[in-house]
């Protein structure tokens, strides 16, 4: 009773290891701030269980594999708000994020096939390639360079003949970066030139600061047969838990490819559907107060960073993340000694070694990701805690 | 940009092509009973929606990758009315059933590995296997022997090098044929000699009639490290749409495998979880009224279609569909004149064509399954309509 090599392979969660000092930590008496977590601490909007609340059906039955007529209907009316005219035919309904990308790499990759991603990068997405057998090409980034990845030659070393898609998180998770549009350009010609396709994962679509617009590779018309869109309810509206995604496509044959995947499963939640609806309903100022209350935590955790010395970390554009290099040689070791070591007025802190979200072994051991998704306050205690312990590190001869 | 080969390969759902003329049937103003549909007409008890309504969490957050306390103890104590000592951590929450199996197949299959399943077979089994890069091998059986699999000359002839398991729902869709006692030792024990996994999708466990007793894998010692039980809260409680599913097992390696596609795909949805628990926690009294139910239902189609002349079908002894081989040679063809030239006082009859359940090429094509998920009478009309339509399929010289 072997087990399939392709799920063994997959590295378990690096912060599970973690799990045991933070309860330890925290049974010792500690308050620790979570800075590692991409659950966003707003509330859901009330629409969302109004509209579940109301809804009287009897039976909680099926609903259409590609998604019902309510949530397909509310997304495409949201696309179009963007100029993007994307046809119910071409939204089809998904549990979250995640399964329209397992989805899209199934139908993509068979055993061999590669797909190049910039890293760092969403830790998941190894885990989705790899179960389709396909393997992640990363492009590495450097935090000296402000994890940059739009550049031709880069990504250009990195194509082969089984190169199938370029996979992107857009905004940017861990690293907070936002493409320019013409970053967006060079990467669609490149995805021309070569005949792959693109996967833009815009989950954290409307996350992007300092009055920048909020683009989107679905508004290239150049590529509009070969883009694929990512879309998800979760972070935009608080709603992580209500696993409603989708994925957006104007190539035929791959939302057919799609769909059989789709109806292999038969649906994404009926009342969550219902729920997710609603929110896609919202107007404009809900986007906007939203964005001003992340930019303004933004603004704070870099205005703490920056008091730290040695670190190198850039403004992130977007998102709620940022990726910072901690002048340590191994993030995972200062974190541990944080738990168990460490507090100030029985305070300390918990982050995301950023080692996992490359694929290129030894590469992040020094960089860490941080979440801004608390209060502000709380926000600069965490920072502050991150500044006295570095120097209580050093203090010790510690590296 | 090429799409894989593996879900290109994936044939369409079988049932979808004859949507469009079940809706000009019924746009002709024909009323059209619908016999190919597994969603139960029963209500989902209303605990479900109490519970969702009663919780008052202000965010929709992310629950437990292996699924919230509320459910794995749920679905614990359900298990243990039948004697099945599962601890939580042998339990892991998906999205329905499909998810289960889908992380199932793929911690299991390299490309090329082979999973044994008695044909006809849920349909969605192939899509699964195939995404996963294996194969199945299908153990064929015909309606002429009721159907019958736990045979271990046929089973050891499907075995090669490569088999890992051997994958069935008992009870059966879409035979309705529930394992003996007898027949499931028979079934463990072959599997013990060739080292197989015994992948067991019970998702309609409590619908056995007849007075017999409810067997499930679980409680057989002598497989237990390679028993892999597949639940789903959606035809034991009408609650198709909730999308919550579970795997259970005591194979220590294959529940961290799982694990790690459950933490990839963040959760099962959250408030979904809540009103599953709920509907576990259900009384025994529950599934005797559901199961009353559907055993007179099953009488009534049975006894109508004993009605028929030339047709081959076994009362089944569990689920809620039976498999039928009509005195046609293409069940499709019949399916498609019964939608478009055939009506008896304006009312005709939609099934399932099973040729779609088998993997061998030419096998069922006489072959239909009947969902019993409507009311006693209507049933009693539908089967009515076949009998009636096949009398003018043959008066009119077809097969």
């Amino acid at each position: 009773m072997k087990l399939s090599n392709k799920i063994s392979g997959i590295k378990p969660s690096p912060i599970r290891k973690f799990f045991k000092y933070t309860e330890a930590a925290k049974k010792a008496g500690k308050k620790v701030y979570f800075l590692n977590i991409g659950q966003p601490d707003i509330k859901t909007p009330e629409v969302f269980m109004e509209a579940v609340r109301r809804d009287g059906r009897e039976i909680i039955e099926y609903a259409p594999s590609a998604g019902m007529e309510v949530i397909t209907s509310a997304v495409r009316k949201y696309y179009l708000r963007y100029g993007m005219d994307f046809s119910e035919d071409e939204i089809i309904t998904t549990c979250g994020a995640s399964e329209a990308l397992r989805f899209i790499v199934d139908c993509i990759c068979d055993s061999g096939d590669e797909i190049i991603v910039p890293e760092p990068f969403y830790t998941n997405y190894a885990a989705f390639v790899r179960a389709s057998g396909g393997a992640i090409v990363p492009l590495t980034t450097y935090p000296e360079n402000e994890y940059h990845y739009a550049d031709r030659a880069a990504i250009e070393a990195c194509v082969t003949p089984r190169t199938k898609a370029f996979l992107m998180t857009n905004p940017g998770n861990p690293t907070g970066v936002v493409l320019t549009p013409d970053e967006m350009d060079l990467i669609a010609q490149v995805a021309i030139d070569h005949d792959l396709f693109i996967i833009s994962d815009e989950v954290y679509r409307e996350f992007v600061y300092d009055g920048k617009p909020l683009k989107s590779f679905g508004q290239l018309d150049n590529v509009a047969d070969r883009t694929i869109i990512v879309d998800s309810a979760s972070k935009r509206f608080s709603a992580c838990g209500a696993r409603i995604g989708s994925v957006l496509s104007k190539n035929k044959e791959l939302l057919e490819s799609l769909l059989k995947l789709a109806q292999s499963r038969l649906c994404a939640p009926t009342l969550d559907q219902i729920g997710c609806a609603a929110l896609y309903g919202l107007e404009q100022s809900y986007f906007d107060e939203v964005r001003a209350i992340y930019e303004k935590r933004r603004d704070a955790v870099y205005e703490e960073l920056k008091k730290i010395d040695g670190i190198i970390c850039t403004k992130p554009s977007g998102s709620f993340y940022i990726t910072v290099k901690l002048p340590v040689e191994d993030a995972e070791a200062f974190l541990l000694w944080l738990l168990c070591n460490f507090d100030d007025n029985n305070e300390t802190v918990m982050f995301t070694p950023a080692e996992g979200f490359y694929a290129t072994d030894g590469m992040g051991r020094s960089e860490i990701r941080i979440a801004y998704v608390l209060d502000e306050t709380s926000l600069r205690r965490a920072i502050e805690l991150i500044r006295l312990a570095l120097d209580k590190y050093k203090a010790l001869g510690m590296k």
